[in-house]
């Protein structure tokens, strides 16, 4: 996004210095994947959000360039260990960690990738330190709650759409939230000021997880770069599967079970018929409507604040931008 | 010991505190193993040193509290991640988190358990929260570092004495120094006497751990609580066999290296012929005398530390008692 071609060339920067000194870094069996995740990219929306949180009140974003990075190395922290957990053997393309270098290293330099989260930090102004530390580990626990959650479902018969929102509020959404709200906090915003960004990126995070749901089922198979329907046949308890079990009534909820369940179903047609039973019962609507609630609440948030109305306007085209996939 | 008894009451109250918080947290799946591994108990060496660091400068200990509640929990997150990475059953004679409940929960718990240090850490007083954070961290990605040598070690063929020396300094004796220096930034120390406190921390834990690997030989069976060789079982490089290596000549070296690897011997017949070996050498008083060096060490830096002298004579006997197992 044009608007934030210099954050961005502040941030691409600290992030090059930061992988520098990951690099000559010992012991490189540590080090060596910490730089290899960092170098696998992304969109680096939620650093990139800690520099807008300080530059939408008109302070330099230099001012929270730490704070910066210590989300994007807790990110990637959280990508190292869920990967683990979830077993993946692929990131952004290319091998996960405990893929390429085994479980143990992957296990350790998460731990070590953690931890420099917290030095980096450290390193912040001191007014804000205790602020800053205070929000980011409060963060850093929901986010690990929110993961334990998550497995939690794998293996939970009743999970409402509501335990579901709840989750992913924890897992996604309160990191966006913190990301922008440091950022203010580097700024010495109000605290009124704070708390409008912090619920603003939160909003915007669960809206963006919603439509994530959305996508995996209708997103256009050129354009979606991963499998489509691959949480249907995983069966994800997503939005729209447990929106459907909320939805159904008794016949549609066996057949739903049969679905999920039956080994005699090839995926393909899995897919198919779920995506087909979805469309009876009009989740992905609901879905979409969810999703765009909770992007108004996240906007009139961003109304509240008091700050720059061009910067403002910015950030709303970002998140606009994030949350405008193509369904 | 008598001395530091108000300081365990103060110590306990706040871990008891911690555990009902912990308890009362939920989802419980990630919870309730942190409060588990809290609650098997342990000597609470570390955030008792926190608060003899506190209290030496005549300080009020409870300034310290948050610090040692931090190291413990710190402590904690390590012992969860390691028993994982060394597969390791069992933990204080009771199950390893990882066993009990699974290789998932253990994993984050563990982090869970980090953050929370930070988190608890954050509470400190605002004009040490930096100091604190800044140290704290270091020796975080240190003892991770630690660990990473740790492995590394086991698939090395050239391990030197000196590298096993600079591997427990980091997996293990560095938080020591950390926790006493964390007491000390608690109690507005000069740098100097930060520094002093630290260095005799950090060399109190060199020598215990080499008097650690002396006993793993050495120790009366019934007095010991685990399987005197374990150590020579597992060809763990340990500073005996570091040190036997160096010294052995052709023969000796020829003989070890067939102890070590032949499948033949069995395990109590390997850990007689090792020792055998180690007697010979010498490698057991060259231990002692290293433990010694170090002690040496720990104990001049204390010396100069401006404090008072009743208080510091405690922490010098508090040090030599735990050094002071029966070898």
């Amino acid at each position: 996004m044009q608007a934030y071609s210099s954050l961005f060339q502040i941030l691409n920067q600290a992030i090059q210095e930061q992988q520098q000194s990951l690099d000559s870094s010992s012991p490189k069996e540590m080090y060596a994947p910490m730089n290899y995740i960092i170098g696998l990219g992304g969109k680096r929306v939620r650093p990139l959000l800690t520099l807008v949180g300080c530059d939408i009140f008109d302070c330099n974003p230099n001012d929270a360039i730490h704070a910066a990075l210590a989300v994007e190395l807790f990110h990637n922290f959280s990508l190292i260990h869920d990967d683990i957990l979830d077993k993946a053997p692929l990131r952004r393309g290319n091998q996960t960690i405990h893929e390429k270098w085994g479980h143990n290293i992957a296990l350790l330099s998460g731990d070590g990738m953690m931890v420099k989260a917290f030095e980096v930090l450290a390193h912040s102004n001191k007014n804000h330190i205790t602020q800053l530390l205070q929000l980011f580990a409060k963060t850093g626990i929901e986010v690990c709650e929110g993961q334990q959650l998550d497995m939690n479902f794998e293996t939970q018969d009743k999970v409402s759409v509501e335990n579901y929102i709840h989750m992913i509020t924890y897992k996604t959404a309160v990191l966006l939230g913190c990301s922008l709200q440091m950022g203010a906090i580097c700024a010495n915003a109000s605290t009124k000021n704070q708390n409008h960004l912090y619920e603003f990126g939160k909003h915007v995070g669960i809206a963006f997880q919603i439509l994530d749901d959305v996508l995996d089922v209708y997103a256009d198979d050129e354009k979606f770069g991963k499998q489509v329907g691959g949480d249907i046949i995983s069966n994800k308890k997503t939005f729209l599967l447990l929106d459907a079990f909320e939805l159904a009534n008794e016949s549609q909820t066996k057949e739903l079970n049969h679905l999920l369940y039956s080994t005699k179903i090839s995926n393909q047609e899995k897919v198919k018929q779920v995506t087909d039973l979805y469309n009876t019962l009009g989740v992905k609507e609901l879905a979409i409507k969810e999703a765009n609630k909770h992007t108004d609440i996240a906007l009139k948030h961003l109304e509240e604040i008091e700050a720059n109305t061009i910067k403002k306007n910015n950030l709303k085209g970002f998140a606009l931008q994030l949350l405008n996939r193509e369904v």
